[in-house]
């Protein structure tokens, strides 16, 4: 018998037949004898029906209301799972985030799980009950509702699964794994078998979509066993380990990320902690940066680029106009017009020609590169967001994957 | 300063603009100085809709299930009245039923409200926050989510306002009082100023559908200042008191109830016991009776007729056949094509006549009496169900409403 969480996404519970679907998966799970934890997401397009009916109200609401709302969509997903379930004869029972000791941080829209207190979850599955956990919310230590954030059901997945020091996490999606490139884009992507975690990470923190990388952060730390795999087809899924064995294949994967943007200080003064200045600056809206970039101008003065992701990019902008005497005659140019491209693959380092064989294949294919970052296991471009699918395809077909 | 209770039913919050004329409401309240906490029904249609998605996937779902499902309902509602009120500029924070410590018993889809921790929500109030509250919804000793049962929101708006010692509830609804009958069958009902709890509890009983009859027991029990007005009009409403001041019109109001059955149990022994047998079988099937006729048949049989709701009536027949060898093939007839008309005000048994002035206006308009049933303050007929609105009609007349 093995304890086994299972995650299914919006669009594998989108309406009664799939959720039939994900009953039949669930209940196959449990009938060889295994203990069963479903953590679901809100139904297909249930959260921006729900943002929508918001937005015609109040176009900035409190992000403490906005949870509230949100995290009725999988209040309805999970009750709908469990009278599928009980439709079949098995015995389920649905539980929201507060239900199943889910406790997170205050910070609303984006809350981080602080602890599960797994009594009641351990309680059910005693009773032999198939035990159904709303994802993507929880509650703060003040009896607010919170949620995690878009795809934070991913990370209810695993927390639960380190809590309950489940033997196995599988994550359900709409792909069947974990792909050399998006094969929307590459008509020739391969499925990795598996895949390490923390290539994985820089999968998901590049747009990836597959795991949230807040996921697999703490599938990291815990060493969860995590499978990411169809809930449509019986395809074998990428496993994410620890270490991945030996193989000859260096690059394991090419990614775009085009929702993000550049930002450019130009003319700022060539003088110490200009550079603290601004990041300060950002750090304390939440705002992350990403690539980072300094030039040298003219006349004792330089130019700071970096890039955020396209939803920050105005707000940024304007942080850094109000927030600083030395910066507000200056510049600001906001460029959303822009794709990142990265090729992801651990051991990377110590194979010399991997980062010119990238920057070749874009050559090849004509299109200039505006800024360049590097990682042990990745190497990222800055590229114009109109050439992406081009550059993939390119990057895919001279690596060879 | 008062504290005010306003709650607002699913045609009332049923879209934004809606939204916001109820925020306008509670915020006018607000201003004036007043501390108020707001009970919400779910949207317009979302209970039903909820329903039919229920419905799709298992047409017996457990009761614990549905009321995890419909619960969202008001969560949906409560955050989205929140963003309207904060749209306005006000300090503003919703509860749902688990939040706002509603107690109630475990009897899913239909649990009383045993107790209300009312903690959370006079934390908010001194925070001088309107309080916005799920109504319908609570939660049982065991952590599960419960719901009260259609238009349970009134319950919960009249116990909060019984918790809190309000000074005033506010039930507004689509109409805009109690009627001396309801306006859309009778074109010269009147709108009652005034009206006692006990006239209100007949009048709730008999389906005049403005209050839930829990919600005005609850107001009897503990004097709550009630009051039942509208949200699209600035008319006076109508004052639900402990006594009525002395007026000259003895009866308040005419009302049918077309969602009952008949049933009729044929030729059963004339022996001691059969009545306790019947009724016990009823009551363990948590199946209300109301009138109730026992006719000598012949040859040492009886013939037992009484009223039940319409749902319930196929699953009493089969309780009935069931449960007892004495009754299992006896003839039981259901007969749903059946309403009941009443006449409702305190003080009608003393004043002789009223019986027969209701019996003369049906027997002018030629409809035939099929049981009678009394109480202190109200005289109930059952008839063809064809035939109801014509017999308001006639009773309203004669009694010169």
């Amino acid at each position: 018998m093995s304890l086994i969480v299972q995650k299914f996404g919006g669009t594998s519970v989108k309406d009664a037949e799939r959720l039939r679907n994900v009953a039949g998966i669930v209940t196959d799970t449990y009938k060889k004898g295994n203990q069963v934890v479903v953590v679901v997401s809100a139904q297909g397009d249930t959260t921006d029906d729900l943002i929508e009916k918001a937005a015609e109200l109040n176009e900035r609401p409190s992000k403490r209301e906005m949870d509230v709302l949100l995290s009725a969509g999988e209040q309805i997903s999970m009750s709908l799972l469990a009278m599928a379930i009980e439709k079949m004869g098995f015995p389920v029972i649905s539980l929201t985030g507060w239900q199943a000791g889910v406790q997170t941080t205050s910070k609303h829209g984006v809350a981080g799980i602080k602890k599960i207190d797994t009594e009641r979850i351990l309680a059910e599955l005693d009773k032999k009950q198939i035990v159904i956990v709303a994802g993507f919310q929880g509650i703060s230590k003040y009896d607010n509702i919170t949620t995690l954030g878009r795809g934070g059901s991913d990370t209810s997945a695993v927390a639960i699964a380190a809590a309950l020091k489940a033997d196995l996490c599988q994550i359900y999606t709409d792909v069947d794994g974990v792909y050399t490139a998006d094969p929307r884009i590459v008509k020739n992507a391969r499925k990795l078998d598996e895949i390490s975690f923390d290539e994985m990470l820089e999968l998901a923190t590049l747009g990836a979509q597959v795991l949230q990388n807040r996921s697999v952060e703490i599938a990291k730390k815990y060493n969860v066993n995590l499978e990411v795999l169809s809930s449509l087809t019986k395809a074998k899924g990428t496993k994410v380990v620890e270490v991945t064995k030996m193989e000859k294949m260096l690059i394991k994967g090419v990614t775009k990320d085009t929702s993000i943007a550049r930002i450019s200080v130009v003319g700022v003064a060539d003088v110490p902690g200009i550079a603290f200045r601004i990041f300060d600056l950002l750090g304390k809206k939440d705002i992350n940066v990403d690539i980072i970039l300094q030039s040298i101008g003219r006349e004792g003065t330089k130019d700071m680029t970096f890039t955020v992701s396209a939803a920050d990019a105005d707000y940024a902008a304007e942080a850094l106009r109000e927030g600083s005497e030395l910066l507000k005659d200056k510049e600001i140019l906001v460029d959303k017009n822009v794709a990142k491209v990265s090729i992801v693959g651990a051991g990377m380092e110590t194979h010399s020609g991997v980062a010119s064989r990238m920057f070749e294949a874009l050559y090849d294919a004509g299109i200039n590169i505006q800024m360049i970052s590097t990682s042990e296991i990745k190497i990222s471009v800055l590229i114009d967001k109109s050439e992406a699918d081009r550059a993939v395809i390119a990057i895919h077909d001279k690596f060879d994957l």
